[in-house]
């Protein structure tokens, strides 16, 4: 029985929608390397490696070992951070470990401290702005691999890039463009350098491209993460239909106020996250759905109009129609899919089956 | 030694913001129970009951539950969930629990259901609109009141109203004219109940209504609650100085942007919460402060122009000025402000202490 606020995931949902990003990535040739980021759990992490999956993407060190349980091949998308040193190299001992550098001084470091065989990819900037170099600054590449070469312990894997401006986009015409530009970048990176390294990879990752465009020319791996559970972010790119979302939050009606039609949820900025999302009702923070009839269908389409419109730290107010608030009583329970499922699901300790059953994640 | 983000907590700010907040309630002979989810650590509530504290305010049920290991009297100040009505049994056999309600359904279940004896205030809604029965509507405070005065069980405590749109105020006049509408409603409420229920309660509870105002006319007690760390939105309300502000995220630098004038850190939406706000330079998600010279003054001014202004799930980017960005190189820790404390540290699985004691907390 669902008490307070739960994280409720439809598992046959999320193992379609792995099925079907790895669908994808076999039809277009190229490796699967998920990113654990999204769900951070070795048991739903099993779900990929039933399908053959047998490599994976995290965004931090922590995780990594969290994951290394499991997992033999993983690379931490994220730059290197010099300080966490010890424990790459304690990691590098169990894992096949890749790691990200997009600087001549944390190369520099790594060459001087690492102690185990470790892969590097040089992160190259896709036009998101958040990190790496420009595909043009051949300069500062070959100054990488230089030290990259130099090195015993070193191996140049390939570049990684990681275009989260899709996540900004108004279209899905605006997706394609950005991916297309990161395929530019490819093509110009693999005609200067795959004479020296014709085993390099190129790698890319956002959940927007991987679901919506069609040409991976030159991409030799893809590291998407968010599409295993999407969420309404990823509904408004284009990425997934409603019906694709695989988690929704279960959160207990405490106060009903007919008067403004509004519910006083049990689930707040601790539970959803205070991601927010542009809307034609303004920025809100979730959108209730349908209860299902049977517990193979636990929701439905989402109720229109009614939708969280803002978050304390344990509160949450959900704006109801008119026509509807009478629907609800106190200790109900609404069904909310969440703005951004990343952030919400990072905030909770576990998930719930639509059978009850417990999933532990990292926490 | 810091390796990745971490919250740093000078206890001697945090000491002094308890102290003072305290002896502001001494000052005008009301009662002090503090919000403790702001810190939601055990190890941190003794520094309340070194001064003689005795009573405490959380947000949920399982809060309480963690604080009931030390903590014997206790406000809920959360609409009652009726759905946890096993655990407020159980803690109510316990502690001396307060608990919340705004309906008459509520506590008709809770007459009904209730197995030990509990205290229980009325909501009432001062002007924030999240939850609450306006001060006017007796009628429906009339039937909460018989439901409660035919238990055996439930007890009166009193009113109970949350000014949390002091949040929202531009100006210090603006607070103190809600705190103002409070006291009315408090007055008004106290001509009409207190011949029948001599000894009720007032309770208010906001930050920066308890930090900025000076009239207290007819309150009994206050909840305040942020004011242990304080943060850039209290500080942007005139409710404390940037040097109250006890709490900093320590954040690696993993990369540096100098055509961007950029400074990459590790620390994201899962260290500072994705809870941003307006500032000149846009919407911000935290400031950087000069570092300390010694282990008594780890952190000095916020450094001008420097900000965070976006956050990925573990990526800040931290806008720099041109003239400074030199000074940074990577492996070197930024000391940042949150924009808001609660949010901050409930994401975090503990603080550090500037002699790098590590502080338990809640998680």
């Amino acid at each position: 029985m669902i008490t307070k606020p739960t994280l409720l995931i439809d598992e046959s949902k999320a193992k379609e929608n792995i099925k079907k990003m790895f669908s994808i990535a076999n039809k277009h040739n190229v490796d699967f390397r998920p990113h654990f980021k999204t769900h951070q759990s070795i048991e739903i992490s099993k779900w990929f490696k039933a399908l053959g999956v047998n490599k994976i993407t995290v965004s931090s060190v922590s995780m990594a070992k969290y994951f290394a349980q499991e997992w033999k091949d993983i690379t931490i998308a994220f730059p290197v951070n010099i300080l966490e040193i010890d424990d790459i190299n304690e990691l590098a001992k169990e894992v096949n470990l890749n790691i990200i550098v997009e600087s001549s001084e944390s190369i520099l470091f790594l060459s001087q401290r690492i102690e185990q065989k470790i892969n590097v990819f040089i992160k190259i900037d896709s036009g998101y702005h958040r990190t790496g170099i420009a595909a043009e600054n051949t300069k500062l590449i070959d100054q990488i691999l230089d030290t990259i070469d130099s090195s015993k312990l070193l191996f140049f894997a390939g570049f990684l890039s990681h275009s989260g401006h899709t996540y900004h986009s108004n279209s899905i015409k605006d997706i394609i463009q950005i991916h297309n530009d990161s395929l530019l970048n490819n093509s110009y990176l693999k005609d200067y350098y795959s004479n020296k390294y014709p085993q390099l990879t190129y790698s890319i990752g956002d959940t927007p491209s991987c679901s919506i465009v069609d040409d991976f020319t030159g991409v030799n791996e893809i590291r998407p993460g968010n599409f295993v559970f999407y969420d309404l972010s990823q509904n408004k790119l284009g990425s997934c239909n409603i019906s694709q979302i695989a988690v929704a939050l279960a959160c207990p009606i405490v106060a009903i106020h007919k008067n403004r039609s509004e519910i006083i949820i049990y689930g707040g900025g601790v539970h959803f996250s205070k991601e927010g999302m542009n809307s034609d009702e303004g920025v809100i923070f979730g959108r209730v759905v349908e209860q299902g009839s049977t517990i193979n269908k636990p929701w439905g389409n989402i109720i229109p109009n009614m939708y969280v419109k803002s978050l304390s730290q344990e509160h949450g107010i959900v704006s109801v129609p008119k026509t509807e608030i009478s629907n609800y009583k106190i200790g109900d329970i609404l069904l909310i899919l969440p703005i951004h499922s990343c952030m919400t699901a990072n905030l909770m300790k576990s998930y719930k089956t639509l059978d009850g059953k417990e999933i532990a994640k990292h926490y």
